[in-house]
């Protein structure tokens, strides 16, 4: 299906289920996609941080994605991560997601390697040219360890490279001054925030929409928070927007001595999601340390607070 | 004069008006003190990062401070900088700055040394006891390369160490959990934000006010956009934020390769102020370069398409 | 064959010959190899950073080791880097470079991902388990933005983990300390040095070899200092060291306003060995910016002057 | 006294003794003076980093440089750091060290505020000129979160601005190249490498010495190590380094729950002089941690191991 211009709303990250040896649950993934397309999601992104796309082989990465693009079944447009350290390898990524059936593209900068914004630029129109399907940029500091220029995405905004922007920069101050900057130069270019903690701010500052993680967990609150915006019900939107952002202390979950905050937040979302009966099974994938008992019992605690169970 | 609990608005972190010999310019220092009082401001912070407090002796620094205290008149509370690597360093600068007047104190985390939350705690602890004013928590890691942890500040405000945070961090989404947090724990401690490009998000997301380097440049911008907040018209407050963050291009006039960033920055927000007249001389404190014709070119555009020229 | 307990002496990282097209140049491939074994390199290590690995697909990975290892034909031993993001990926890569023939396996912490001390262990214990091949730890932070602690180095090589490492971290002083505590805990282990320009210091403290970059371009120097050093001779190792430490400028031979600092220095790499005839055709992998006349003119210079030309 | 032209041997920095009120214990500063000048130093550094001049008052600083300066009586060269923000400020420390009898002055890059290489070698060449004392760079990156560039040391090596370097930036790579090309443009510039674990080889390349933390706690061991070295006896200064980096192993003394590694390094020196009865009391300056018993007990064991006790 083509995507739209712009696309707006709620896009969580989906997060990708696993079975207890490490295998994908396409059951739940199916599950999962289903009950976020009845919450009112306007899109569905696989394959991205959330969706532990970095612990996923090739053939992983294609077995969620194919089950997600058929449980959507063209009702919300499927965003597909094709998260690799550069061009080349991007690519042999994206001819998977274009198999898969993937309505559109999520490329990061190069990593691993270090780079320059000249070669950002030509990076990702080459991916572009490659792959066939509109792009989007995932600008994504903390695990790529460089930022999208401003004007390098303006650029690339305006010769029709990207179709848009999933900003997760956590860099609020720069995402304003790019999103004056579109308004003027690329009136339909789609930018979407990955921070989940400031939705309200970035709508009012003219986002188009959010991929929250903590979606996964609470999508309807953000359907919510996304319409009370649209309907200029600021008051609204910030209750709700405090709410999620209570929410989401169930990220550290995880005791900081045993394992690293990226696996204490996915294993949160996991732990939620299957609390709430959305997936058969909580684990993460490996080397990934699996949250213990106590804190299962911290994100229960959480959900409880916020009258998810 | 008291503090206000919370100290809520625009609270301008006041630039250091020189001579071409570089010396403190009283005369300016007056001149701008009673144009931002006028312009509606709730309060002055001097000797910040702005005020190139890194950049003044100790007795520059008490000059411009005692300037600005005698200019206020105790119109507006005046929040001093006292900018120093660690305790012992910062009680001296916090016995300058309660000689010249100043209502309360403004302290980062120690810098230059690494250092640990449990030393970042007992440091503002030493501070609070020694100095005798109420203190205020510098979040601005940029300087000096450590976030201050949601726990400490947290803690700091219940204990009554700290009267307020001014958050130039620049994470707005640890932000947002602070203020929920605070909101639960500690209701009358103050908040500000340092991030000029978001403050109608800033605000609506419960923040007390602002601390803008760009209010030296544009006070009524700031103070409308605080009006319409405060007066729940976020349309009008995201317009005038829309247009203040395009005005903050300013701050790229120098040429990064000649001069840093912050150089930029700082020089262009004088450069601007000397060309509405505010203050005598443009120059910013060695060895930062000063701007050239072109920039200052550059930076009177902006004002003509600002409006404000 | 068997890797040496320990490997020592000079294991260059092998640059990865391309066409014109970009595809790999198997002719080249065996030319370089056959020299480097000639000149008297005591293994090869295939697909590293300098073997431009993160932009390769899996298939010219493999075409580029299969070559390798046919060249080598069992004179010296095959290290092959498996670098991906995490482990099941990593495993793909050990099963390729197994089937490639291989003899050992090179892998880094995980990266794109945040990660902690608890799961790069077990990521290692993991990826060795699958593997079947000895394994040696690259600890790279420069690529992957995590140093690899002391510790947990420590306790793979105690437990067998791991063969050895390969430390391109630049962090002389904690390499000493891994050195004196391996003396004492695991006396076999393998410890590479990556860091070309200190490798007599590095040989002075106990490495037992290095891993040099510059080696594609002067094996024979390399090799001569790696001699110098075990037969005791101090001053020639110094000597030759200095040689190579100017060498080395012809890595800045890009303009650093043009391209990055990693696409400077393998692109001088590359122009370096083409010019010198050990490979057909300097081009590196796209999206990187290729050197430039001046640029190339710039590497000429440096051969000439370090007598290689 | 006249600094020596290179300056060359063991120059610890020394750390500053306090008394348990937290005022500078002269007698100790002496008794510690009188120690490393007997154990054969060739310099003295004062109020650097580890002489806790961060942590120290303007006030404290004096006093403990006329002490040392008075205790050294012109035996040997005393440097001084100037450890302040920026350049206007740096020269307010350079009068103070001149008043107190400095024979040269060490200051760093700016820190707290964002720099550039241009700015940098304006702030070099006004303090050297505004100081009227032979001037060292101190490259530490960890502390002002920028790196001399090489370029900005040749230059003002080259006209005069600097006598001198103490490279502690751990990049002994950079360090190789530099010391490479000082050895064509200027050669008679002091390099003192800051990093005690690796001073065997940076003997080897050509630096002139060493300014080890350690040195307060074994100077005589620095001093046999860098006379092995000038001797060419490169096995034993290898074998000195190594048990001086296992002796290193005491800066990990205090927990890591508790403070961070700088309090508990420079806590783990006071310790150390203490227990070996150099200084009478082990305090570092608030807000450091101070080491608990059982952190004491480890260092005790270090000095055990390595036969100072």
């Amino acid at each position: 299906m083509p995507i739209p211009t712009p696309l707006s709303g709620v896009v969580p990250p989906v997060i990708t289920p696993l079975t207890p040896k490490g295998e994908v649950d396409t059951a739940s993934v199916r599950r999962l996609t289903e009950h976020l397309i009845t919450a009112g999601v306007h899109g569905l992104f696989l394959l991205g941080s959330s969706g532990e796309a970095a612990y996923l082989t090739d053939a992983q990465r294609l077995t969620a994605l194919e089950s997600a693009v058929d449980a959507a079944a063209g009702r919300v447009p499927v965003l597909a991560g094709i998260i690799d350290t550069t061009m080349a390898r991007v690519l042999d990524r994206a001819a998977d997601a274009v198999r898969a059936g993937a309505d559109a593209l999520v490329a990061t900068a190069p990593f691993y390697t270090r780079t320059h914004p000249v070669e950002i630029a030509d990076h990702f129109r080459r991916v572009r040219e490659g792959a066939g399907l509109p792009l989007f940029a995932y600008d994504i500091p903390v695990a790529v360890h460089t930022k999208l220029p401003r004007e390098v995405v303006l650029d690339l905004a305006a010769d029709g490279t990207l179709a848009g922007l999933k900003d997760s920069s956590g860099d609020e101050g720069s995402l304003r001054r790019l999103l004056v900057a579109l308004r003027r130069r690329v009136p339909g270019f789609t930018v979407l925030t990955g921070s989940e903690l400031t939705v309200d701010g970035a709508l009012l500052a003219g986002a188009d929409g959010v991929v929250p993680g903590l979606g996964n967990v609470d999508a309807h609150g953000y359907v919510r928070l996304y319409a009370s915006a649209r309907a200029g019900d600021w008051a609204a939107a910030r209750a709700e927007q405090d709410r999620l952002a209570a929410l989401f202390d169930l990220t550290d979950a995880g005791d900081p001595a045993l394992m690293g905050g990226s696996s204490s937040a996915l294993g949160a979302f996991k732990a939620a999601a299957h609390l709430l009966g959305l997936i058969d099974c909580p684990a993460t994938a490996a080397p990934q340390v699996p949250l213990d008992a106590a804190a299962v019992a911290r994100v229960r605690d959480r959900l409880t607070e916020a009258g998810l169970l």
